[in-house]
């Protein structure tokens, strides 16, 4: 086992895991497809719409019947018949023909036009003056102009949004190939943490991060597995991280923050077999004593036990492991929402600090609203919309900086 | 029946709906509960963290006891004890004693602060010396600071994020009551549509919309109940329609943009009992053709066929609607994101339009470029990132100009 007891930046720590691969895949129905992660690029099979259709009610034409066309000299068509919605016409359009078709319908052979309802008028069951020409393919979609065959649009590696999935139903997609959800087994420790269902005694808390980090899990596109509380045992915390391991794709392990409890778990992940230490503590704030280690070929997780600090580790560094380790490669772009800061915010040089902020309009503007204060508390992270970050190499931001914030 | 026969404001539509209540609550376990939208204000009935704790790993200390303490004159204390983690401590602090404490530990009685232990010494096993001094409460998480007995932090109508989540944790909250989803039922109407799995003949299309629509009730918070496809036939609408007002929270019916289809909608709408038209026309692009009728206590809305069209008005309109069944009161603050025009964009006094637009970060900054072209197509739904929306009295909006960007 190798270890690095240096505290590392960011992009340092998820370099040390850029080389796991992603978890596999599964079919599911398309009905449950929104939100998953595509496994494979789609080629379509077919043309979309798949025939000429009209985007209008009126008659389709031969363009150049109507050629010259005005309200006071109208072109004369002969109607020869109707197209059916769903059917391919019976009829063909002829020069100086018109075939009555709806908005949807297929246009008939011979027909390379629409012409609007709104500027013909009928003469009789069989006649129709048009008092106004159309252009070739004028109101008309063309056979392959939403999609060619052969055309790739949806990419592996993409979330599915609705209109993703509406693009595999118009492909007849009743299954659809995605990555199967990372499992994240999620662990609290420390003697003082006792289970929501029970009643602290003077000295204990309840585990809020099991709640917290899962609702996380879930939001990141995992399947939270929680394991429950585990106290200041190393056998006990041994036999449970083991057993997580052989089940789950990446464990997190959200312990208290005492320098007792953080040597305990590297003690843990050091026993554990074909282990090393990536990171020992995390050059940003809230979250020095992060803790990440491989073991075997999945990613453990030492998070701070408090609360706040244990979900900015989790937005900043986990979230983004478990959308990688389910198969997300083409961002969200830009998840991010620009604001101009409400006040100044302190920072110290050689840290990169995430604070909480609330979102105001104000004159029609963004503003951050820093929340600072108490920083392990449970108030402000409800209290904030998102995190803002101020980087390694600034010592705090003035009062109207542009900042982005990533909403949480 | 009474009917509208005049094309309305967005804002006239959603108003003719602000009667109709939310759906009921239901309990569901605290796990399963981010997402979901609180029924209640939760009330906290204990304190948060509920006793003194520490915030350092050190010693517990009066903080008189350091005054004065300095590097070349440090204080002398007597160490009596240690706090175990999640228990009372046995001891107490008097005047020139100390007590050792971890992160997390429960202050000894006598004990109003913690000095850390980078800033003291051993000398022996039962003495230190403290090289700084500390105020009263410094390192000491107070017993409320986090939440007050009696304070309300988290309200009715607000939709659960994970530190929300955190917050029931942390007060007991196995089961949590909230918002049982809307169950909107989802109707394709047209005699060109066919499922999914069939393949289209020459005219056909396959049902895009049930799933496109369905996926966005699901983004919405609601629970889609998908109806297949009914042809353009009165009494089997009628009968389809009925059966489902029976059953959901609200109807959506996507058709034809045929001016007969939309008839039928209407007819059909009309024929049901204590029914009303509320809206037959929108002045809003794309979406113009869209009816919203109440039916009884419920809402009916007739889509246009379209793909992105229905999508558009779904986003704009129905999607609201469905979150407020469900219960949401309180806003995700300011969903929006603002960004720069890449290029000017023409609008039509008298109509609100909904652009189409991809989201692109140049220079830092998010520019959001339009999407032009034909507004049925599925591919312009796919290759943007949201919408922007073009003023009723705008005629058109400049390159650069700052816009509102509706991610979806």
């Amino acid at each position: 086992m190798s270890e690095f007891f240096h505290v590392v930046t960011l992009e340092e720590a998820v370099a040390r895991l850029s080389h796991l691969p992603p978890v596999g895949t599964e079919g599911v129905a398309l009905s449950e497809a929104a939100g998953r992660v595509l496994a494979a690029d789609v080629r379509s099979d077919i043309d979309l719409p798949g025939f000429r259709r009209s985007t209008m009610d009126g008659y389709a034409v031969r363009a150049a019947s109507t050629f010259g066309a005005t309200e006071s000299s109208p072109a004369m068509l002969e109607v020869t018949g109707s197209v059916e919605m769903g059917a391919s016409a019976e009829v063909s359009v002829g020069r100086g023909q018109a075939v009555r078709i709806l908005t949807g319908g297929m246009l008939p052979s011979g027909a390379d036009a629409v012409v609007m309802v709104e500027h013909t008028q009928a003469l009789d069951n069989a006649t129709i003056e048009v008092t106004r020409s159309v252009a070739p393919k004028q109101n008309v979609i063309e056979p392959d102009e939403d999609l060619a065959q052969g055309e790739t649009l949806l990419w592996r590696g993409a979330r599915l949004r609705p209109q993703e999935v509406g693009v595999l139903a118009a492909l007849g997609a009743e299954e659809v190939q995605v990555f199967r959800p990372p499992v994240v087994a999620i662990l609290s420790t420390g003697d003082e943490v006792v289970p929501v269902g029970s009643v602290p005694r003077p000295g204990q808390i309840r585990d809020v991060n099991s709640s917290t980090l899962g609702a996380m899990v879930r939001a990141a596109g995992g399947v939270p597995r929680p394991l429950g509380i585990v106290g200041d045992d190393l056998d006990e915390l041994l036999a449970t991280c083991r057993a997580a391991l052989s089940e789950a794709d990446t464990l997190v392990i959200s312990g208290g923050s005492s320098v007792g409890t953080r040597d305990l778990t590297i003690e843990v992940l050091a026993a554990l077999a074909d282990s090393e230490i990536l990171v020992h503590g995390l050059a940003i704030k809230p979250g020095k004593p992060t803790i990440l280690a491989r073991v075997g070929d999945k990613a453990v997780w030492g998070l701070p036990g408090h609360v706040a600090s244990a979900m900015v580790v989790f937005h900043v560094l986990v979230a983004p492991f478990v959308e990688r380790l389910g198969g997300l490669s083409r961002g969200a772009p830009v998840a991010r929402q620009p604001a101009r800061l409400s006040r100044s915010v302190p920072s110290v040089h050689g840290r990169r600090d995430f604070v909480r902020v609330r979102l105001e309009e104000r004159d029609g503007q963004l503003r951050a609203v820093p929340l600072l204060g108490r920083s392990g508390l449970l108030r402000t992270t409800v209290e904030s919309d998102g995190l803002i970050e101020i980087d390694v190499n600034t010592e705090g931001l003035d009062e109207d900086t542009e900042v982005w914030v990533r909403r949480w």
